[in-house]
């Protein structure tokens, strides 16, 4: 083992580490974000870094991966180089050491009803006849006989509290929870996050007012373990520190998209008392540090299904006040997490006679059916085809990735995020191609690229490439493209996006199924998630996404989980209704092992 | 500021120090255990060490306390020696570096209705259609919504818990504690510890069988900064981190005191799931690490009065198991602590309609007065006196101590303990003395020795050296003490023991007047505490500790506050009974500031 120097101009940095590590895992570990979507197994390809120096030698899967012009370029794949001795990383757009910010401008409004209670008070001397003590002069004598006090705000009392000067008791319920000597009634904040799989989502509301003050996103940094939630959980149990590794990336990125989003706000975190969680069980479990040994076998039951209610410091939180609580709303089922429930929240079921599907897709989706007598709750792992991990050109939401295609009756056109150069395709744009492919004919129904001269558009022939039996479709010329590499869509990446379409398909027709209605039921069709709130409705119901319901009944529903997190976040009544009325009340069905399913899923295939 | 060496031959240590702090300070911050009752102010002469070296020069306030014998045998003040080099010190016997061991033969066994409730369980692995988190297959369903669990716990049951296989969960009522991959039912341990201000008991009971398995006792290791509670909450305001170093001493003890407890009954502290403290409020801040400025000036009042509950960990205990739960019981009123919550609870007072007076003499002195309309309490600061500190020979109850002196119509006679040869007199040895000195004459009723010449019994004459104005009463000569100094009782030592039977006399006087009853009214009175259950009623009775009431009535009561923790560990209904039986319903009274203090206080003084 010897040590060795990476250099990374871009952010200013020199790291000291050993030659017995990748550097997929430097970065990872000095929290320098990469997609690395396959968890560093070298199956993706995704980790391309520009890399100089004394490097170990290419390996057999990087030449899989990488073309001789990048090779050329001292482009490699973070996951299987290692330094010898000393090299200089510049890291390529696609690694996300920016953090996006999302701004959303229609900040909402909540309502007033939180669980942090904040009074002035000012302690009167207590007289030797009455023999109060201290706790007592602050609070009612008989209020201080039933509410709790931790031992860290007792030393805090024991040391501050001065007799006839202002003073402010914040109490969480029937806690206390901080005491100040001043009057700071006036600043009560919270925040909800909604843990992503691939991107985490901050929301800060004033509880006073119940607006929201600011919000922030930022790329899941377990993103550079893998892609999904099963890679994530095979990492922890094949490496020894998985899950300590993964469990403190996660909350340092809560730490430091809290920090920034009270600096977006102008506010002292200080004053940050309460954080509500939503994720789905996987991003519970590695947030909380629960070992996921039982979501990666059947029954893939997690270790806890009720919520999660802690001091921040028990978490490693250190963004908000030192005795703010950290609530991780409960799981359901199986993949099937609090987002979940958040977004049934938003959606308001409850108070619903309608029949209503969800559809939440991000990189894990979920799928909720409910209907006046039952709520069905079910998980399919859709999200990395649709999200590029295993798409040659797939790649996420970023800076030059195709988020838009479509035919003018002459040729395929496209548009990219912010107008730069194509460098890839992300989930939109994929939605969209197929699309396209069904509507010209470049694919048959059952999702094969057909041979070039039978084509009808006679433009788009030339856009099909055969290699031996291999076909591809070309998107982007070379000459058009950030890297100079034509950007194509493969035989191979068409069948991932159908076995990803009919998987979110079936799951929805055998919640329907179980529910005892069909989808000339159905009410109301919701979508959300990263993914799925961004999607042309249009396009997604002609590859068949979900079940043939006319396209009025369709609606893109923003990010319900993170609203149901806020609505709670601001509404102390609804965990209750969490509770009692969403979790206790859904039934969660694994799919995957439903005796319909397979019919379902091979069903689910055809583009007709 | 130079470095130092330190060798302890006794405990085998060599300890690296520097020369800016005294060897006081060098030996408590290493846990070696010295008897200092002012606190390193060099006022009470006491903290004798043998030391050889390169030292700093004898001081002043050593030249007073030490004798030319003693300077001559390298006998210095710890708190007022500095080493200048290297030194090496022999701990003379007084030290206790040797911990000493309170053997109780009468193993007692007490009520079993514990908190902890242990449960085997072989949990079933959950079928795919019930969906069942990894919690509700141990728990039942039902009850998993119920019971609350720390991370900790979850932690353990996600990654340690097999299906069909044997596991004991253990419950702190409503809270899953613990889970283990064995059948443990048949181990269930608590502890109950009596933090006295000079000595700690610590009873080891078996929460299965209610049967006390080990007692043992150990010096409070404040000693070492002040005999009394005054002296040491001077000491953590007048040093910076004062509170943090008596907080960490008494915490350190308590670990110790339980590691042993349980090497001698030979059990796993992890099986240690609850810990019962009582104490004085002082002792309870120091604790629980609260800043003691509210005890140090008028009104005197407590941080907090109602009891404390915390995880071990969140208290540096960690020698129970990591999920145990400590229990600090409720403070009454300015110094006036759990310790008499814990006697009146072992004497049962709800349940009788007798009028009951409690003396509980320890080196903080508490009393009560019970009757069936009201319940009284008051502190006295008598304990120092009785206990040797401001006596000239005065010391603890180790080897050597003179417990007992009585009177053979010939001359003086004196046990010590453990037959040793003198080297100083115990309280109940004080007791006796003044008691004989009044029985032969040897003081007036003032309490002043008298002239030799007029002393009746001859033999006795030549007891009393009269130095100037000066007189003291020699107890053992020269040839018969360990340092060939002879032990005698000067004029000021039964000036302190008047004022100190005074204030317990004025206290009981006061609360008797308060509670509207006069002392032919008493139907008991009970002594207990770490002095008053050592000392012969008869002498205490002939001094005057107590108003005249007949000695039929007055009972010696063992550790009544280490008694009533045990019964609150073993019995969790009687924590309620705790609370509003006894707290909520007993009035402290500051007798310091009563107006009718000042003269119960001169009264007091006489022997008549």
């Amino acid at each position: 083992m010897a040590q060795i120097t990476v250099n990374i101009p871009k952010s200013k940095r020199k790291i000291i580490s050993t030659n017995t590590i990748s550097l997929l895992e430097i970065l990872n570990r000095n929290e320098i974000m990469t997609y690395a979507p396959c968890g560093g197994k070298g199956v993706c390809g995704k980790c391309k870094i520009e890399v100089k120096g004394d490097l170990s030698n290419i390996s057999n899967e990087e030449k899989e991966f990488l073309t001789k012009d990048e090779i050329k370029n001292n482009i490699r794949l973070a996951c299987k180089t290692y330094v010898n001795s000393e090299a200089t990383v510049e890291l390529i757009e696609n690694s996300t050491e920016n953090k996006s910010k999302e701004k959303i401008k229609n900040y909402k409004h909540y309502k007033t009803n939180s669980r942090i209670i904040k009074k002035l008070i000012v302690p009167k001397l207590p007289s030797l006849k009455h023999s109060l003590s201290v706790t007592e002069c602050i609070l009612e004598k008989n209020q201080s006989r039933e509410v709790e006090i931790g031992i860290s705000v007792l030393q805090k009392i024991s040391s501050s509290v001065d007799y006839n000067k202002e003073l402010t008791a914040t109490f969480y319920d029937n806690e206390l929870i901080d005491v100040k000597n001043s009057n700071s009634t006036g600043n009560k904040y919270g925040v909800a996050i909604d843990i992503g799989t691939t991107t985490l989502a901050c929301y800060l509301i004033d509880l006073n007012t119940g607006s929201q003050l600011a919000v922030q996103s930022l790329q899941n940094p377990q993103t550079g373990y893998g892609a999904d939630v099963i890679s994530r959980i095979n990492y922890c149990i094949e490496n020894k520190d998985g899950l300590k590794t993964l469990c403190e990336a996660i909350r340092n990125a809560l730490n430091s998209i809290i920090h920034s989003i009270c600096k977006q706000a102008n506010i002292d975190s200080n004053y940050i008392y309460e954080c509500i969680l939503v994720g789905n069980t996987a991003m519970n479990h590695l947030f909380l540090g629960l070992n996921v040994k039982s979501l990666s076998v059947l029954p893939f039951n997690p270790v806890i299904k009720k919520l999660v209610t802690l001091n921040a410091k028990e978490l490693d939180i250190n963004q908000i006040n030192p005795n703010g609580k950290v609530t991780f709303l409960p799981n359901i089922g199986g993949f099937v997490g609090s987002d979940t429930i958040g977004g049934m929240i938003a959606a308001d079921l409850v108070k619903s006679n309608d029949n209503i599907v969800i559809i939440d897709l991000g990189t894990n989706g979920e799928i909720i059916v409910s209907t006046s007598k039952t709520k069905l709750a079910c998980s399919t792992a859709a999200g990395p085809a649709f999200e590029g991990a295993r798409i040659k050109f797939g790649m996420q939401a970023f800076n030059g990735a195709i988020n838009s295609v479509g035919f003018d009756d002459h040729d395929i056109y496209y548009t990219t995020i912010n107008n730069h150069k194509p460098r890839g395709i992300c989930g939109s744009g994929l939605i969209d191609i197929i699309s396209i492919f069904i509507k010209t004919g470049i694919i048959d129904s059952t999702g094969k690229i057909i041979e070039p001269k039978d084509v009808p558009n006679e433009n788009l022939r030339d856009r099909i490439i055969k290699d031996g039996r291999k076909k591809e479709v070309i998107l982007a010329y070379k000459n058009e493209t950030e890297n100079n590499i034509p950007i194509s869509i493969t035989q191979k990446d068409i069948r991932e996006i159908q076995l990803a379409k009919s998987a979110v398909k079936s799951g929805i027709n055998i919640l329907l199924k179980t529910a005892g209605i069909t989808y000339r039921d159905v009410d109301k069709i919701l979508l959300t998630g990263a993914f799925g709130n961004f999607i042309s409705k249009t396009n997604a119901h002609k590859i068949g996404l979900f079940p043939k319901i006319p396209l009025e009944k369709v609606f893109s529903f923003g990010n319900a989980a993170g609203e149901g997190a806020k609505m709670i976040l601001c509404d102390k009544d609804l965990i209750d209704s969490a509770l009692k009325q969403y979790l206790y009340e859904t039934k969660h069905i694994e799919i995957s092992t439903h005796p319909d399913f397979q019919d379902e899923f091979i069903d689910g295939m055809s583009f007709k």
